[in-house]
């Protein structure tokens, strides 16, 4: 008989966003009155309308393809040109970081990214994440076979986790152990945490002592708004030859429905094999993208590269806003509700400690119950996510106002 | 200092497509004269815009992320149920398939997902290939470390190849021997062979002989026009619990550039594991996408729904049949020019004997420097490809029209 991929079947019950929507689903069908007032702070989706300048430019490129003169097939399999350029000179050059346009890959969001970067890496990497940490990383190492079995508290044998904890601000130190492999997220996915440039430098230092690799998910990089912190690994000397980074369209241009992100392998980056041959990571990745994919739709590419048009830029700074005036908001309240917040002031997630004397998901089903708001528990995150809860920015104005005011009532 | 997936130093030089792109670029630009006239019929990608239907319905739904009223974020992670129903509904339950909405898992294309597919698979599994055959099969496995090195003729050990032939009509008989898993793809590609009920009966009967599963490619389904062939696997008793079908909306809707397919799980399929315990593969598909992707982007999966109506599935049908008059055309002339042909009556792909004398890339050659036609040429696909070419039929009316009359001077 066939076998089947058995890692599979170490993996926790349950996806954390899956179980959220489960006891939603099943609060509201016990209490439609309540279901009424119900608003979202969990998952970080948008709410706010798609740029225009996108939405027309993605109207006009579906348009081309319907006239036999302007359509187009496939695309080069690593995105268009005009994109990668775009991006490059964009969020790269006029920044004075030296990336080339083909070192650009396009793809459809970074969650995907970050798990099909282990296509193209060796299973003996030793590998090391946050914790708390956005549970993609773990779950697509755990599928690849690279961990055990899971423990009581939810953490895998086999993993490095690096604590983060109010100790040292959520911005793990590097470790002391040797690891080939470093995930890390700026600003973070769950804590709303930055890292300086100082402490990126150390993780720099790390990576070259170790010859590991740093993936950097730099997903919420345009909440940055302190000018003192990076937005890319890249802006650090010496990463071009110890970093991959991923950039995703979802949370500057509202693209979690619309699917584009893009990674960038610096053809500097080399890994070795077990007989110690270097090879380049960027020739590996330009291959798997050929192999295994046709990229991502035209019409979606000509959308992300509007967002870059000066009035696409204005229309991001517009949304960016709008979700940081709500973390501002959020922020706030949950701290003159006795709560202790971090995060919420270069990224759109507030970091909240739980009430005394609860768990993450007794939290979850407080602020369910008695307020009618979803959250996310931080034990979903990882063992050190417990005693905490993320409350999204990612709403309308009226909601983040109104989940300010039920905050009050909190008890 | 981190390792690589070394597998991939295994793979053969060069995808198939990406080499013959550098054959047609070395040409053109030492022949910009012949370039000028020059008629691709290499690639399998469609030349004809989109049906309109798609393009309007994709209209609307942009328009829709433009308003916050009808905005949508992150969808289900495994498609949308408006999708997933519509095409349970007319692709199998119209045709009195017994196939469930959410045995339906909306992708980014046939090819991600034929390589996907191992994800939930087990490494352990022996696996066959016809031969020829799509590279994207072997890649994947090759990627995956499913295989040993390559030999000089660009087969790996540890495939088992089913040979492909004018005596078989390029369509395999089931091995012998003991496999796990079966790639098969009817329509084919690239012979544009078909296989009838009762061949498919054997590979079911074969599958649950020795308890393999049977990967099913019906990307190009839609171009059968025989009754008596199968469009899907699922049309024959048992399947449900030996198959996996994959389907695209490339070659029926033109999508190739859009990006849209889907792929079945039944949920009656198991497989096992190293120590004899079974389990559905559904569930583990179904964790695969909540895990590594957020699905395909709303406005697309709108298009896709909208090639199931009324008016869309007229315009398909007229998609169709230009290609198919195509294919009528350009599988005449090379009979008339004396090549033995076959395929091009139900797949939109002729499958042609080489001149006396050359090999494929011989072949390849002279219809490039002759005739100023892309072909692709047969030992790309496998060794028993030698000695073959493909022509496609994805054209322009006039550049078909134009390629026979070119076939009357091939020498």
């Amino acid at each position: 008989m066939a076998y089947l991929n058995e890692n599979y079947l170490k993996l926790q019950a349950g996806y954390l966003f899956p179980e959220v929507a489960r006891r939603v689903r099943e609060f509201c069908d016990a209490n439609p009155e309540a279901a009424k007032r119900l608003i979202r702070c969990g998952i970080g989706d948008m709410t706010e309308p798609l740029p225009r300048t996108a939405i027309e430019a993605m109207k006009r490129a579906i348009e081309e393809l319907g006239h036999r003169e302007t359509f187009r097939g496939y695309g080069p399999e690593q995105g268009y040109e005009f994109l990668r350029s775009t991006i490059a000179q964009h969020d790269y050059r006029e920044r004075n970081i030296a990336i080339a346009d083909d070192e650009i890959f396009i793809s459809d969001g970074s969650k995907c990214d970050c798990g099909y970067i282990l296509d193209i890496l060796g299973d003996q990497n030793k590998f090391a994440v946050p914790d708390p940490v956005y549970p993609v990383y773990v779950d697509t190492n755990v599928m690849a076979g690279h961990t055990g079995s899971a423990r009581k508290d939810g953490s895998y044998e086999g993993i490095v986790y690096l604590p983060c904890t109010v100790e040292n601000q959520f911005v793990p130190e590097p470790p002391t152990e040797h690891v080939d492999l470093v995930y890390l997220c700026f600003p973070n996915n769950p804590t709303g945490a930055v890292a300086s440039g100082d402490r990126l430098k150390q993780w720099v230092e790390y990576a070259h002592a170790h010859e590991a690799i740093l993936l950097f998910d730099a997903a919420y990089e345009a909440y940055v708004s302190d000018p003192d912190i990076p937005h890319s690994i890249f802006e650090i000397p010496g990463a071009r030859d110890c970093a991959i980074e991923f950039r995703s369209f979802s949370k500057n241009g509202g693209f979690t429905g619309v699917r584009c992100g893009f990674t960038i392998v610096p053809k500097s980056l080399v890994a070795q094999t077990e007989s110690g041959r270097r090879s380049s990571l960027h020739a590996l990745w330009h291959r798997r993208w050929s192999t295994k994919s046709n990229s991502v739709g035209y019409p979606v590419q000509r959308g992300a590269e509007a967002l870059y048009s000066p009035e696409g830029r204005k229309q991001v700074h517009a949304l960016i806003a709008h979700y940081m005036t709500n973390a501002k908001i959020l922020r706030g309240a949950a701290a003159d509700a006795g709560l202790k917040v971090s995060g919420g002031t270069n990224a759109p997630y507030i970091w909240a400690g739980v009430l005394d004397g609860l768990t993450s998901w007794q939290m979850f089903d407080r602020m369910l119950v008695d307020l009618n708001v979803v959250v996310t528990p931080g034990s979903g995150f990882g063992a050190q996510g417990e005693g905490y809860f993320r409350i999204s920015a990612f709403n309308s104005r009226e909601n983040a106002q109104e989940v300010a005011l039920r905050l009050r009532n909190l008890r």
